[in-house]
């Protein structure tokens, strides 16, 4: 399983994942699930993948080689929309799964990839897609200014009470990391090291990263915290009338 | 859908649990899933109900009936121990999807149903099980001192950081109603009245009783002072290094 979460914000955009990868609970391994893409100054891409990995390497790999072909038709370099790309990575995303559809159904084994495709292009605003396995896809509004790919459940309660658009983009990677802590803690198959990317709206490159251990100092005193803080929530709700 | 929640610390226990039924978005109703059986001073057992409503419906009318016959070899008023009416319910609960199973398979319906039973006999100790649509059963352990049938991964992180076997039960009666107003919030199958029930450790009755709307004062003011709370205990949260 994986859980990635991408948040846009008014004046960013923040990306986030762990990296554990397993084919059962005796075959566990990391892997990253987030991959960034730019061109300095002219456009900032990042895709959070989720699912089968040999697909979701297969189609970074054409990703990356798209880009690095001068003569590419489409690549993250070239297209002219975020929408473009989302459209481009679906495909390609497709047409990966449909080359081994028939093996893997053979077999029972699921070879569907979802991924997260956000950033921004110069002149153009900052954006989050979501694009799923058939390669069609979706991107986020204001009104829900967050996407989540893989085990979204445990992590969205609190995306749901604390973020907006007006949310301040630092404090939007702080939500990212207590919805990430919150997934762990409930399922075995989401686990660290958990990676972390703030872009702010036009720098049109990653602003600040952070790769987080549990034993990290950051993510110990932000874990701790947080307890106390919810310790401290519980202690000022209102009593029952019996009490 | 539905979300159930029981809590089992050392000085009692609480039952929690939403009420919608839907059969699709455009056939939604309100629907008890909690169910009281007691002899006052005698015993007290709480059953949660999730899945087929009318499984649910058919093993409680069972259990009703098999109390108010005098010469039931078995039933909640004179099963000996808790687990053996918990092995009582998933037998009963069995047998009726047994009996639909071909015609609910003819047409891709799901019988399947989910129970908590909980309580205590008098002498003995305090206890929740849960009851699988298979008939076996589990009890909660006091590392993991709740169970949840249904809905339940929205609800689980708050109960995974707040409750412990020590909690004071009315602030594990809180946290069940945060778990459930999670829920409510991420999704639309789960929904309001609320019911929530206390049993104080070996008062064989149930203490205290609620019935929740949003509207309510007193969830109204949860709702909001929990809202506060967790924005302060963002606030609260250490800065990144490049703030």
């Amino acid at each position: 399983m994986t859980y990635c979460v991408a948040i846009r914000v008014n004046d960013g955009l923040v990306f986030a994942s762990d990296t554990r990868t397993s084919a059962g609970v005796d075959d566990v391994s990391t892997y990253r699930k987030m991959h960034i893409f730019s061109v300095p100054g002219e456009r900032l891409i990042v895709l959070l993948a989720a699912g089968n990995l040999a697909t979701t390497q297969a189609v970074i790999n054409r990703v990356q080689r798209h880009m690095d072909e001068a003569n590419s038709t489409l690549s993250l370099n070239n297209a002219k929309y975020l929408f473009e790309a989302a459209d481009y990575v679906g495909k390609l995303s497709y047409s990966v799964q449909a080359e081994y559809e028939d093996a893997l159904k053979s077999t029972g084994i699921n070879g569907e990839a979802s991924f997260i495709l956000g950033g921004q292009i110069r002149g153009q605003k900052h954006e989050i897609y979501r694009v799923y396995p058939q390669g069609n896809y979706i991107s986020a509004p204001p009104t829900t200014p967050y996407l989540q790919i893989g085990e979204t459940k445990y992590g969205k309660p609190i995306l749901d009470r604390m973020i907006t658009p007006e949310t301040a983009v630092n404090q939007a990677a702080r939500c990212a990391v207590v919805s990430l802590d919150s997934t762990m803690r409930s399922n075995l198959s989401v686990g660290p090291p958990l990676e972390l990317a703030v872009c702010r709206k036009d720098s049109l490159e990653i602003s600040h990263y952070m790769e987080l251990e549990p034993s990290s100092e950051f993510y110990e005193e932000l874990h701790k915290r947080w307890n106390q803080g919810l310790k401290q929530a519980f202690g000022d709700l209102p009593p029952f009338d019996w009490e």
